[in-house]
C-alpha cells in the first residue's frame, strides 16, 4: 500500500466537509475530523486554527462556484431566460459537483461568523437571479405570475434538495441538472 | 395576563419540534425545551419519557398527515395525472401547515428507531407517488424523459424546500402551494 501523502489544508478541508456533511457541521467534532482522516487531532491543529476554520473554507469554495457561474459568458450575453437557463443547469452541476460543500452551504442556519458572511454571499447571489428572473419576466419569457422572488427561491429549492438524496450511481450529473432545467422551464406535463 | 394552561403532552410536543426545527434535533437538549416551555426539566419528564418519545410523536404526526392526503377523494379517484396534481398541493399545503412537524421530518437521517421507521414511511408515501406518476407516464399526460422516482424527488424537493424559508408573512399557504402545482405541471416558460 502506497503511504498516504501528508495532509495540506485542502485536503484537511476535503476530509473536514464530508464529516460536516453526513454528522451536521453542529454535532460533528474535531475528534470525527481526526478519526475520519486517520490522524492526531494535533495534526490537524497544526494545519488550522479550529472547527469554524475549516467551514469557512468549505463555505467559500461552495460560494466560490456559484458566483463563477455568474462570470460565465452565457450567464452574461443573450436574453434573461437564456442567462437563467444557463445558470440553473450549471448551479445544479456545481451542486452534484461539490456535494459536501454545497451541502453544508444549504444547511447552514447563521449562526458564527463565517455562517453569517456565507449567508450575506448567498442572499446576493439570490438577488442576482431574482433580478434576472424579473427581466425575463418584462420579456415575456417567463410567467410573470408568479413573484419572481418565490419563483428564484421554488427552482433553486428543487435544484438544492438533490443534496438530500444524491449518492454517486445510476444517474449521471449532466443528467439530473438536465432534468431540473426542464422541470423547472417545461414542467412535467406532456406536450 | 391569563395564567398559563398546563401543558400536556401535545402542547409539549408543539413546543419541543419547534426547538427541534430551530436547533436541529440533535442540536436541541432537553434543556432547551424545557426553558422554551418555561418550565422545569423534571416537569417535562412527568409528561414523556424522553427526546426521542418527543420527536416519535412529531414525526408520527407528520406523516399521519401525509398519509392522510393519499386518502382523499382525489388522491384516489381520477386520472393519475389529476391524482398527482392533488398530492402535490396537498403535500405543499400540509408543509407548511405543520411546519415544525415537517421540517423536522425532512431532516432526520435515520439513526434512531424512531427516525428509521420515520425514513420507512416516508419511502413507502414516495414509492405510492412514485407509481402514481408512471401511471401518469403510460396515461401520456406525463412526460416520459425523465425517471419516475427522480421527477417525484424533484417535485417534492422544491415543494419540501419551503421549509428553509418560509416564516408567516406575506405570502399565503395557498398561494405558495400553487405557485408549486404551477410549476412542478407547467414550469415557468409563458405559454
Amino acid at each position: 500500500m502506497e503511504p498516504r501523502k501528508p495532509y495540506d489544508i485542502d485536503s484537511l478541508t476535503d476530509v473536514a466537509l464530508r464529516v460536516f456533511a453526513e454528522r451536521g457541521y453542529d454535532g460533528a467534532s474535531m475528534d470525527d475530523v481526526a478519526r475520519a482522516a486517520g490522524i492526531t487531532k494535533a495534526s490537524i491543529y497544526h494545519h488550522v486554527s479550529g472547527k469554524e476554520a475549516l467551514l469557512e473554507r468549505g463555505l467559500g469554495r461552495a460560494l466560490d462556484a456559484l458566483f463563477a457561474i455568474l462570470d460565465e459568458p452565457a450567464a452574461r450575453e443573450g436574453t434573461a431566460a437564456s442567462r437563467l437557463r444557463h445558470i440553473v443547469e450549471r448551479v445544479a452541476d456545481t451542486t452534484l459537483h461539490l456535494l459536501p460543500e454545497l451541502t453544508v452551504l444549504f444547511r447552514i442556519h447563521g449562526t458564527s461568523k463565517s455562517e453569517r458572511n456565507a449567508v450575506d454571499r448567498r442572499r446576493a447571489f439570490d438577488r442576482v437571479v431574482t433580478e434576472i428572473i424579473t427581466q425575463a419576466q418584462r420579456d415575456g419569457d417567463v410567467r410573470g405570475d408568479i413573484d419572481p422572488r418565490l419563483t428564484a427561491r421554488l427552482i433553486f429549492g428543487m435544484s438544492n434538495s438533490v443534496v438530500e438524496w444524491y449518492r454517486s450511481g445510476n444517474l449521471t450529473r449532466g443528467a439530473i441538472a438536465r432534468a431540473v432545467v426542464a422541470i423547472a422551464f417545461d414542467g412535467i406535463t406532456s406536450r
